[in-house]
């Protein structure tokens, strides 16, 4: 990223041009929506992984073929705290919009509900949902497979996704707490970037095809990510898979196969929200407030800080963009 | 403990030893009854440090004053799926035992439940929860803060909990998948050993009270634990402390201080269970199996796997106890 050259746009440059890649691609109305917002939001706060450069890479998943383009999510009153969105195939984002309402209706009536969203093309971070969720008073944790790119700690194959794990907490002053993170040790893209530009990797993130611990990013990408934290990070990427899979009778990371690469399994698999309805528990409005003073204070930094300081320069100057990136989307719009 | 000799005693034997020391140190027969089962099932999955060895530390517990040692639950059907059970100063165990048939009932009514413990005395290891939850078919997360020991990533003070986070997963042939770990680097319990033995400490265990970091064990106890994984098992301990303090209107780990420090703060606080039904999710029966399948084939083991192992000898042969503590607890008793 150092040797980019970045400019700013205002966010409808950004949401027209949003609107007419995805659009262009196939996407149903409904599914451009809520796909722009998303890409829309990241990019403000600098999330450029998951901001506008999805553009392309949802506009080439389209061209596949494996995503249902124009799938209406199918809404199931499943159980009194369970809600299940069935995306048909296509992006998760419309069954998670569709499915808002039910599951905080569930929430606040039962104190507790989760959303199974099945059969859905997932590419968007998770703290985006988990955030909506948060915005409305509520405490929300996200979770849900990827593809198999990362070893089991031990062992010396990919099995798991890179799980990511998110969680909001809302906060008096509007702004939540929320993490989100992939349960590997470092996001398959970082190694992908590396292996692209030669560069090594630091210990600890890779094993290769024999399983023996590397630092080269080729060997690291024929091999397996690691997860996070050895056994104890291991064992969390355990339980997405279990949750987020078969617990809402979906696939697990290595039932699906990666975008791109040829073989016979689908890219599609689960995602599963749980909801907390703070005023249902009987919680204590200030302790959380005192945690994370007592973080700060002591010179710790909260996780999305570095977001949140992005999202208000964009607010006042507009989305910061890659110059390549925005050659390139006004190619394809 | 290389030092150490051990010798096996029967079931029965553990179970007159634990019952004749909590009852001379003040428990009433109920609490009796629940600390001493959790007790021998550590001790029979030679989970040392969690089995007969605890009947010391409650006796001394209950010598301070600090934990009511007849309290009776206080249960509460809060909402449709929650269950707030007030241990009323008393220890953890009862209190979950007493909300249990609730629990599971508004889990197979509601898909998902949460049971908070409020106000107890916690000193027992989160697997032997959640694995009751297994066995009787559900999929159960557990999760308490403990006392300051564990600077957040970044920080320099002490300010979290050891956070012990547990999930149970039940399978067809009986034996649950369960992970049960603190998200500290390591345990408090081992940083207090290596010191006694004057052992230094492996590198990211632990800061000094200056915050730097340190191998000595005695500038670890002076300073802070830190959390496993870095920056995200920071997050995931942050989460323990927010969903099983505030949310539940209960403690944070600073709000609470450690058996044994002399300050005018408590030593009780909550715990927060989720469980959730698999019948009523639509679960994929066979796919956890080939998840397990999978991290075996491969060489890794599956979490608890060491437990099991020594559960089966002492079904068999008997409990294994270190002489040392015998003689300790013959004495008591």
């Amino acid at each position: 990223m150092n040797s980019k050259t970045y400019e700013r746009i205002t966010r409808q440059r950004a949401a027209d041009l949003a609107a007419a890649i995805l659009t262009k691609a196939g996407f149903s109305g409904t599914h451009v929506s809520v796909m722009a917002q998303n890409m829309l939001d990241a990019q403000a706060q600098e999330c450029h992984s998951h901001g506008l450069y999805r553009l392309i890479t949802c506009s080439d998943m389209a061209a596949t073929g494996l995503v249902n383009l124009t799938a209406e999510p199918k809404l199931t009153d499943h159980a009194p705290a369970i809600v299940k969105a069935d995306a048909q195939g296509g992006n998760s984002l419309l069954a998670f919009k569709t499915a808002l309402d039910m599951l905080t209706g569930k929430a606040n009536d039962s104190g507790i509900a989760a959303l199974a969203i099945n059969n859905c093309f997932h590419y968007s971070a998770l703290w985006w949902e988990v955030e909506q969720l948060s915005k409305r008073g509520f405490v929300a944790l996200a979770m849900t497979p990827t593809h198999p790119y990362v070893a089991p700690f031990g062992g010396k194959e990919p099995l798991f996704g890179t799980n990511p794990l998110a969680f909001s907490w809302p906060r008096p002053e509007g702004e939540p707490y929320t993490f989100d993170f992939a349960t590997s040790a470092a996001a398959r893209g970082e190694v992908e970037i590396r292996s692209r530009r030669g560069e090594s990797l630091p210990a600890g993130w890779a094993i290769d095809k024999n399983g023996n611990p590397t630092t080269e990013s080729a060997s690291a990408l024929s091999g397996a990510l690691l997860p996070f934290g050895g056994h104890k990070g291991s064992a969390i990427s355990t339980m997405i898979e279990l949750m987020a899979g078969p617990l809402i009778g979906d696939m697990l990371s290595s039932q699906t196969s990666a975008p791109g690469t040829k073989n016979d399994k689908g890219i599609l698999h689960g995602e599963l929200v749980i909801v907390f309805d703070p005023k249902r528990f009987g919680i204590s409005p200030d302790s959380g407030e005192s945690l994370f003073r007592q973080i700060t204070d002591q010179g710790a930094r909260l996780p999305s800080q570095r977001r949140r300081a992005a999202r208000l320069q964009s607010d006042k100057d507009g989305l910061l963009v890659s110059s390549e990136l925005l050659a390139e989307l006004n190619r394809m719009a």
